[in-house]
C-alpha cells in the first residue's frame, strides 16, 4: 500500500464515517418516534464496516511498512503515524474485552437513564461500578504512562497528562477563586428581560442571522432544531448545527448557536483535499472546544460584539428590549451566580464544575476512590466549591450523561476549550489591527480568516500544545484567561 | 452458509442499501448547495460495498447450495431463488461492460440534462444512441428470452414480457379510445377554482391530515418538501413521502401526497420480520404502482372519499370552494382532456403516453427503429395517439429522465400499477361489506386492512401475475379498469 492507496482507504472510511454522522444527525433532528430500533441497527452495521476496515491486519501491517518510507513528506508521515496510532488503540483490545466494554457502557446508560426517571443515584451506582473496574482495566491494557487515566485522557486530547491538568487546575482554583468572588461582589443585576416572552420565529431568524454574521456558510450547512444542540460534519461542505429555541429563555437559543457556530466554523475551515486524514481532521476536542468557546464568550460575550448587534437585536424585539441599555444587557449576559449545573454554568463558575469531574475521574481510575463513595464525594466538592449542595441526584450526580457512555477523561476538554480560546484570541488581537473595533462595526472576517489560517487549516498535523506554541509563542496558560475575564468585568462595573 | 446466516447477510446488505436511502432522501430535502460533491462520493461508496457483499463469489456458492437444502421452507426457498437471481444478473456482465455501462449512463445523463438547457435534442442523440446499443447488448447477455426486451422488462415486472404486454395494450388502443372518445365528448369542465390561490401553509396541513386519514403512520414516516415528490423506506418502520406545494394548483400537493401516500402504506406494511429479504420487499414496480395508483385515483378521485372529505375541504378553504358543488368539483378533479406531457396526463390519456413509450423501447432493443428516427417516431405517435404535436423537444421527447439513466422496461410498470389497481380494488368492493359507504363515512381503514392481509403482508413471495390470480381469481385484465372509469363517468355525467 503506497501513500495514495492508503489515502483512498481512509477516504472510503470517511465516507462511512461520515453517512453514520447522516444516520445519526437525523435521528436526533427528524426520526419519527417509532423508527429508532433499524436506525440503530443500520447505524451498528456500518459501524461494524469502519471498525473492521481500521482493524483489519493487512491494513496494520501496510501502514507499518509505510511508516517507514522515506519518500514521504513530514505532513504524510504524521498521517500514517497517527492512523498506526489509532491502528493500535483499536486492536490492543482482544474480543472479550471489546464485548465486555459494549455491553457495560450499554447497560450503564439504561441504568443511568433509569436513575434519572427515578432520581435515584443508587439505581446508577451498580452499573456504574462495574463499568468503572473496567476502564481501570481499559488504562492499563492501554499501555506504560506515568499515571494509568493519560492513556483515558489521550483518547480525547492527545498529549494531555494529568501532570499537566493538575497545574492548570491548581491555577485555576488559585487565581479563579479570588476573581469569582470579586465578581460576585458586584451589585446583584436584573436580568430579568432575558427570560420574558420572545417570538420563537423571530428567535430562529435572528439565530440564522448571527451565524451568518460570524461567516457560517449557510451553502454548505444548515441550522435544525434538536433537544440537545449539537454540531456534526459530513465533510467540510457540509457542517450542520442544531439549537433550541425557548420562547422564554432568549439566552438558550442563542448562545447554543454561537457555541455551535464556532465549531462549524471549525469543520468548514478545514482542508478539503485532506479529507479524511488525520492532518484534514480536528486536533483534538481542547482545540474543537476552543472555536466554539472563542466566539461564544470571547467574542460574544463582550462588548465590541453587541455595539454593533444590540442595535439590530433591539430592531426584532422592541417591546422586550427598548428600555434596556447596551452595557445593563452586556451585565445581564455576563451574570456571574454559582449554581449547581454544568451546562447552565456561568463562565468562571463552569471550570470548578470540570475541575470536581476531573478529580473523580483521575482518583476512580487510579483506584484511591471507589464509586461507593462517589455522590458524597461529588456533594461534598459542590460544597467546598460552590458553596452549593445538591438537594436531589437530578441535580448532582446523575446530571451528565459521558461516564455512562464510558467516556472518562473528556470533561477536562471543556475548560482546555475555554483557556486556548482565551490565549489565542488574545493572540489574535495582537495580529489583527483594530480588531474590536472591526467587531464593533459588524466584521469579524478577519477574524475568521485568522483562525483559519492558523488553527482550521492545520487539521491534525501537530498536538495542541505545539499548535499553541506555535500561535501564541508559548504553551496552554491560564493568565490569558484570567485577563480576559479581569478586563471585561472592570469595564461593566468600573 | 445456513438460512439464518443468509438472512444475517441480507439484512447487513439491506441496512447499508438504507443508510443509502437515508443519504438521498437527505440529498433531495436537506442537502445545502455547495455540498453535493462529497454526498455523492458518500452514496458510491456504500453502493460498492452492497455491490461487492452481493456479488462475492463465495456468497453466490453459498447461495447455489442453500437452495439445494430440502429443510428450507417455500417462503424460505423463494428467498434463497429470488437472491440467487439477482446474484446471476449482478455477476453477469464482466468488469469491462460494467464500466462502460456506468461510463455511458453518466454521459448520456449529462447529455440529456445538457439538451433540457438548450430544449434541443440533437445534444442527447448521440450519448443515448452509444446508450442504447449498449442496453442492446445488455438484454442480449442477460439470457435467452421470446424478445430481448423481456430480459429488460424482467428487471423492473418479474415474469413480464412483450407477448403479455402487446395484449393489454392492444386492449388499451381497443378499448380506451372509444372510451376517451366519450369522455371528452361531454360539455367542457370549468376548473378554474382549483387554481386560485390557496394558502401554501393550510394545503401542507390538509395534506398531512388526508395522509393520516387513509391510514398513514407518522409514527413510522414522515412528509417533507422536495422538487420531485418520492416515496423513501429505511425500514417498514420508516417509510417517508415528500411532496410539493403550489400555491396556484392546490391538486399538485393533493394527490402527490396521496400517490406517495399509497406506496408509503405498502412500504408500511412489508413483513418486519423478513427485513432484508425477497419476502419483505416489494413484489414488483407494477404491484408498487398499483398501491399509489388505488388511492390516487380509485379511492381519492372518485365520490365516496369526496362526499367525506370535500366538507373538511371546504372548511379549510371557504373563499376559494363556496360555490363549489361536489359534483361539480368532481367533474374537475376528473376532468379529461390530452396534454403533451406525461406526469401532468389524466387518468385516461396517461397510457397511452405510456404505449409510445413502450412501443418506442421494444422497437430500440429489437433493433427495428434507431435513435436518430426517435423524434420523428415520437411525434408522430403523439400526433397519432392524443391528436397533438409536440412543439419543441422540452414537450416531447426530452421531457423524461429515464432513458438517461439506462432505465429501459420501466414505463410499462405505471400502466400495470393502473389496470392492477382497479382489478385489486374492484375485489376489494366485492369483499368488504360496504366498502363505499364506508369510505364516504371517512372510514378507509377496512380497505387498508384488506391490502395489508392480500398485498403488503405477502412481500415478493410470488410473481405479480400469480398474486393478481390469487386475490381475484385472475390475471390481469385491463376490464376492471374500462368499467370502473365507465361507471365514474356515468355517474358524474349522467
Amino acid at each position: 500500500m503506497d501513500y495514495k492507496a492508503y489515502k483512498a482507504y481512509m477516504s472510503k472510511i470517511a465516507d462511512i464515517g461520515h453517512s453514520i454522522a447522516v444516520l445519526s444527525w437525523d435521528k436526533e433532528v427528524n426520526l419519527p418516534s417509532g423508527s429508532a430500533a433499524f436506525r440503530s441497527q443500520q447505524v451498528a452495521t456500518l459501524s461494524s464496516i469502519v471498525h473492521e476496515m481500521l482493524t483489519k491486519p493487512s491494513f496494520g501491517e501496510s501502514l507499518k511498512d509505510l511508516v517507514e518510507d522515506p519518500t514521504l513528506t513530514n505532513k504524510e508521515k504524521n498521517n500514517v503515524q497517527l492512523t498506526l496510532k489509532e491502528y493500535k488503540k483499536a486492536t490492543n483490545f482482544d474480543e472479550e474485552f471489546v464485548i465486555k466494554r459494549s455491553m457495560l457502557t450499554s447497560k450503564a446508560f439504561h441504568a443511568w437513564l433509569d436513575a434519572r426517571k427515578k432520581n435515584d443515584w443508587q439505581a446508577y451506582r451498580p452499573a456504574l461500578e462495574e463499568l468503572v473496574i473496567l476502564k481501570r482495566e481499559e488504562a492499563r491494557l492501554l499501555g506504560d504512562a506515568d499515571h494509568p487515566y493519560d492513556n483515558l485522557l489521550d483518547i480525547y486530547e492527545p498529549g494531555m497528562t494529568v501532570q499537566k491538568l493538575d497545574v492548570i487546575f491548581k491555577d485555576v482554583k488559585n487565581e479563579l477563586l479570588p476573581l469569582i468572588k470579586k465578581c460576585t461582589s458586584y451589585e446583584k443585576v436584573d436580568d430579568s428581560f432575558l427570560t420574558q416572552s420572545y417570538d420563537e420565529e423571530k428567535q430562529w431568524a435572528y439565530g440564522l442571522e448571527v451565524l451568518e454574521a460570524i461567516g457560517y456558510d449557510f451553502t454548505m450547512g444548515r441550522q435544525d432544531k434538536s433537544t440537545h444542540p449539537f454540531t456534526t460534519s459530513f465533510s467540510p461542505q457540509d457542517v450542520r448545527v442544531t439549537t433550541r429555541v425557548n420562547e422564554h429563555d432568549f439566552s438558550d437559543m442563542l448562545w447554543s448557536s454561537i457555541h455551535e457556530g464556532g465549531h462549524a466554523l471549525y469543520e468548514q475551515g478545514l482542508p478539503i483535499s485532506e479529507y479524511g486524514l488525520p492532518s484534514g481532521s480536528y486536533m483534538s476536542l481542547g482545540i474543537h472546544e476552543s472555536q466554539s468557546r472563542l466566539w461564544e464568550n470571547n467574542v460574544a460575550r463582550d462588548f465590541a460584539f453587541w455595539e454593533y448587534q444590540f442595535p439590530l437585536l433591539k430592531d426584532r424585539f422592541p417591546n422586550q428590549l427598548a428600555d434596556v441599555s447596551l452595557h445593563d444587557f452586556m451585565k445581564a449576559i455576563n451574570n456571574i451566580e454559582p449554581n449547581l449545573i454544568r451546562t447552565e454554568s456561568d463562565e468562571l463558575h463552569y471550570h470548578f464544575h470540570v475541575m470536581i469531574r476531573y478529580e473523580i475521574e483521575k482518583k476512580l481510575i487510579e483506584g484511591s476512590i471507589e464509586v461507593s463513595e462517589l455522590k458524597e464525594y461529588w456533594n461534598d466538592a459542590y460544597d467546598d466549591y460552590l458553596g452549593l449542595r445538591p438537594k436531589d441526584d437530578l441535580t448532582g450526580i446523575l446530571q451528565d450523561i459521558h461516564w455512562s457512555h464510558g467516556s472518562f477523561g473528556y470533561f477536562p476538554t471543556y475548560s482546555l476549550g475555554s483557556f486556548y480560546a482565551a490565549q489565542f484570541y488574545e493572540q489574535a488581537k495582537q495580529d489583527i489591527y483594530r480588531l474590536e473595533e472591526k467587531l464593533s462595526n459588524g466584521d469579524s472576517s478577519e477574524l475568521l480568516s485568522w483562525l483559519r489560517t492558523n488553527i482550521h487549516s492545520k487539521g491534525h498535523t501537530m498536538e495542541a500544545e505545539e499548535l499553541c506554541k506555535e500561535i501564541t509563542g508559548s504553551g496552554l496558560k491560564l493568565h490569558p484567561f484570567i485577563n480576559y475575564i479581569e478586563r471585561k468585568f472592570n469595564r461593566l462595573y468600573s
